[in-house]
């Protein structure tokens, strides 16, 4: 096989047939996204699309085999991420239907919901919202206002919006398509609040009509995913039945009485939405693949397209200059990290659904989805507005491909949390594990912890001594002490030293604070940025990981010069850090730019084979940008 | 005066009424920009729009007098820059129109172009092109391949295309209204080639037909400005009149003879260019009117919606959690900065335009006039993404006012010379005034320079020893050296010394390399990176020495601490090089951030105020994000 045939099967992994499968279909005539539809006639286009998809049968392919599905969570997951070659609407469209609205009757319903509507929602004849944001809650979402009162004279959930706060925004599906959604609202039985659960609310009758009591309008015109009818759904005293409650968590009983297997609402909120999990995991795939797709536009651009040069020679290829290299490998580096990684998470996935797994692994799959979700939709985001503008004007045009991709994904660092939120969360879960980890060492453990800090804080001080030999290193230009820059090792190290730092950092911080009896809260919000960037760091080092068993596996040089360019481009990029806290010598920050330089020189020739190996397929290859 | 209306006043400077007046115009009804027009009728809109403006006869303010004009290169700049506010497609139909094809026929052609066509054209009943770039051709406007031949027997000039690459591509005004166009072209007399001039070309007849040899083809779909008509133009042997060449820098008389006041072509073709400078200056201050636009909205949401909290409590602001306050507040003091430099800019282009100004003088106008620029529209993209990503949901509707702010202005980073080669520009023009030092130094000059550099060198390596004291301070957190760092001074001073150490840095591995023997370009090549970054780093301290005068001519407190911000969140962002070089301590470095954070949160409370005085027009500041 070709060098970028054994990197696309690298990449492409156990699922390649089903990627294949996806490929074959969006490379066939009249799938290939559109650029210039009315809206209306757009949403119309998507419909039509999920329902062929649909037809197919490729998207029950996660549910349980009775209901025409596999079983298959990686495979499912594979296919989304295909998917998202295509028109980005048709994504999150069947994102919508398939992912959140399916899943959340998968995963918080019963066997009596299973059985009532999964076939009918993986054939897309039960167009469904996930209703969970509010104009006023997004990320708070344990504060959510809808409320869902038990009347057990009726037996029935009376389901209201009580302000216009609490109307249920964004939601897509709700503008055209929906018939039902799932509501998450705060179940009231027995005069008692009990917290947010999901129920199935009717919103449309079969010929399309809203129900009464519902009052669904439009979102209106949006930055992008115009194909995607999301709209705002309000619900004036609903009634449903009993049995429309999501009930895998919680009970009502005909009398009222509530039961659940978790005791703890708080916990029992988090273990629902923790099920939900694969949402997240879906659109940080989504967000590499956007990110292939505007590499592979910009590198083949940068390829073509001649503009200066020497005197009275040719013009030089956009890829020759330093400063596009700069703008594009670095970013291709971190594209293919975050694809390893995201592999990795989804094998974990697809085992933990297959699996009992114990709820620290389920934490540590929680903490992983959120943080690499973070990281892989801002890095889209960056990525394609930096391909845009290397393709100049030409990648202005819709035609190039390009402006479909930014304005598609851009909400994805909002998607699923925002990703501000998210390393929130991951720092939670990091710090939990610190807390955890002195919970069982406890009562001897407590001081040798205590201890461990002290000495953590004594090791940065004579860290300092290094330093001081490492400067005068710097007397002699170019000297470099430890292992060489491209050591794998050495950047693992690197990358590993200053999570853990960051996070010891924080975690004294944050104790320092509760300490010295300040409110919890302030106290938070004082360590915020560190907190935050402990998280990042954690990220940072997980996609290394993950990248250094690749290229090991893999026996294409390429690929090792490309992992090498990932750490130390993160490693360039938090060289202020590495300095302040000792770890790196001036010379030697100076020399990770240089190696940066260097690394991307060498990639240079190599740039085609790396896009040509995420295999986009034909027809987003747009009409080529010209050169 | 309240705060807010001071602050306004000084921000709205000698051209208050100018601005209030387009502010007034905004503000009418129909004014709006529109989300949702199909494009062809969004076209429509915009050239109606285009004339009202024009027949209240604000569109020649720029023009001289004779022209029905004030002669008000500062005014029509500040009218420009408001405009901005509103829609942008409208803002770049005016741009193309009244800037760049009058701008083009004022300053290239002579008094018989003036008198035939100024007035026209600034009634908008000439509509027209300027046709520079070509599918082929952008960066690099020299290499141009459009002739223009002259032919001494009919006295005509003979425009083609000779190749699919030679189109004049994404030609803003050519796609539906332009009737003639200002085509560069590469001038061939007596079968000598005479390098880049621009002549006028008609495109359409009055009635709007395409004019024979004269081919036109839509750009399409866009990633933004659709009421914009771009598109290509080729030509077939396309004949003009002898009068139709702009002969200010070049005539060609009746047999065919060339004569220009400028000898040396590639000279002739700078001043030709430079003459143009007014656009970019244009495109750089309504980038920074777009960011005010994006602060304006995420400010005011973010004082607005609550979200998480102190348990039992009520939700926390937005803007009271720092990472929110970190997205906003280093981008609203950028964006102050910004203003300010582009005050000072524009204000030195006033004066150009209207005094006799030494060439050197005309330099240092176009490296502000391209530095400025680059860093104005890449802070636009950056500031207008971020302000969308801390809108969520809300931010991502059209509704919100951010979806055109993002794709209206994301192009701006390409409009009138991609950044990086701006910055090359840049970096070019700062160390030709380095030779020029050189060059009145001579003979003796040249060694006590060679001498400085070498005593630079040497000063940084002592530095090392400096910061040896430096790091045994850090064995005692918190301590600083050194001036505080909230000192204007120290600011200024840690700005300046980056500037001048990495642009003698430049030109050391400059002259190191062709001292070597290397090929220029490829020593280039490799000193790219360094050279933009030398560039950029001008640019920061253009901003700050421009907010730093503003901050000392106010009363307000506040702009003193904003400057602060600007000034620190700058040295934050680079202050890996600072510690390579020996500038700042780890401490110190730590000491930076802490003190960004400090002012975030000392700013805070008068972020309203400080949004407030962009005097937003209320039309823009669209169907508020709902809170």
């Amino acid at each position: 096989m070709s060098r970028a045939g054994d990197l696309r099967a690298l990449l492409d992994g156990p699922d390649a047939g089903i990627r294949d499968m996806v490929r074959d279909w969006l490379s066939e005539p009249g799938h290939a996204p559109v650029a210039d539809l009315p809206r209306e006639a757009y949403r119309a286009q998507v419909t039509a699309w999920a329902e062929e998809l649909a037809m197919d049968g490729g998207t029950a392919m996660g549910y349980p085999g009775e209901f025409g599905g596999l079983g298959d969570v990686r495979g499912s997951i594979a296919a989304f991420e295909t998917l998202a070659f295509g028109d980005l609407s048709l994504l999150v469209k069947c994102g919508v239907q398939f992912g959140l609205f399916g899943g959340a009757v998968l995963h918080l319903g019963t066997m009596r919901h299973h059985e009532r509507h999964l076939t009918a929602i993986a054939r897309f004849e039960l167009p469904g919202c996930f209703a969970m944001t509010e104009t006023g809650h997004g990320s708070n979402v344990q504060a959510l206002a809808t409320t869902a009162t038990y009347d057990p004279g009726t037996e029935e959930f009376v389901v209201h919006t009580p302000a216009p706060d609490a109307r249920k925004d964004y939601i897509g599906n709700a503008a055209r398509d929906g018939r039902m959604a799932v509501v998450f609202a705060q179940l009231v039985t027995g005069g008692e609040a009990r917290g947010v659960h999901a129920l199935l609310v009717p919103l449309r009758d079969p010929d399309g009509k809203v129900r009464p009591g519902v009052e669904i309008e439009d979102c209106g015109p949006k930055l992008g995913l115009e194909g995607v009818d999301n709209g705002r759904i309000a619900f004036d005293h609903v009634r449903v039945p009993r049995d429309a409650l999501l009930d895998r968590y919680g009970q009502v009983h005909p009398d009222g009485t509530y039961e659940s297997p978790i005791e703890n609402p708080a916990k029992r909120f988090f273990v629902m939405l923790g099920t939900l999990i694969q949402g997240r995991v879906s659109v940080g795939g989504a967000s590499i693949t956007a990110s292939k797709s505007a590499l592979d536009i910009a590198v083949r651009h940068a390829l073509e397209r001649r503009q200066f040069g020497p005197p009275g020679g040719a013009e030089a290829l956009l890829l020759d200059y330093r400063t596009h290299q700069r703008r594009l490998l670095p970013a291709l580096a971190t594209t293919y990290g975050l694809h390893f990684a995201q592999a990795r998470l989804v094998d974990r996935l697809h085992e933990a659904f297959c699996l009992e797994v114990t709820e620290r692994r389920r934490r540590e799959l929680e903490t992983l989805a959120a943080g690499l979700k973070a990281v892989a939709s801002w890095h889209a985001t960056a990525t394609i507005q930096a391909c845009r503008e290397a393709c100049g004007g030409a990648g202005y045009l819709q035609a190039s491909g390009l402006p479909a991709l930014m304005t598609g994904t851009e909400v994805f660092t909002t998607f699923e949390g925002d990703n501000t939120v998210l390393l929130q969360l991951v720092a939670k879960n990091l710090l939990t594990d610190h807390r955890d980890q002195l919970g069982e060492l406890d009562p001897l453990g407590l001081a040798s912890f205590v201890a461990g800090q002290v000495i953590g804080t004594i090791a940065e001080r004579t860290a300092v001594r290094k330093v001081l030999g490492g400067l005068a290193a710097d007397l002699l230009p170019g000297r470099d002490d430890g292992l060489p820059l491209r050591d794998r090792g050495e950047q693992l190290g690197l990358l590993r030293w200053r999570q853990e730092h960051l996070l010891q950092g924080a975690a004294r911080r944050l104790k320092g604070g509760m300490d010295s009896g300040r409110a919890p809260f302030d106290v938070l919000l004082d360590c915020q940025d560190h907190v935050a960037e402990a998280a990042r760091a954690w990220v940072d080092l997980e996609i290394l990981e993950a990248f250094a068993d690749a290229a090991t596996a893999s026996a294409d040089p390429a690929l090792d010069r490309l992992c090498s360019l990932y750490a130390l481009s993160r490693v360039e990029a938090e060289r202020g850090y590495y300095q302040e806290h000792g770890r790196l010598t001036p010379a030697r920050s100076k020399a990770v730019i240089r190696t940066v330089n260097a690394l991307c020189a060498e990639l240079r020739p190599d740039a085609g084979l790396l896009v040509e190996a995420f295999g986009v397929p034909a027809m987003t290859a747009a009409p080529a940008v010209p050169a």
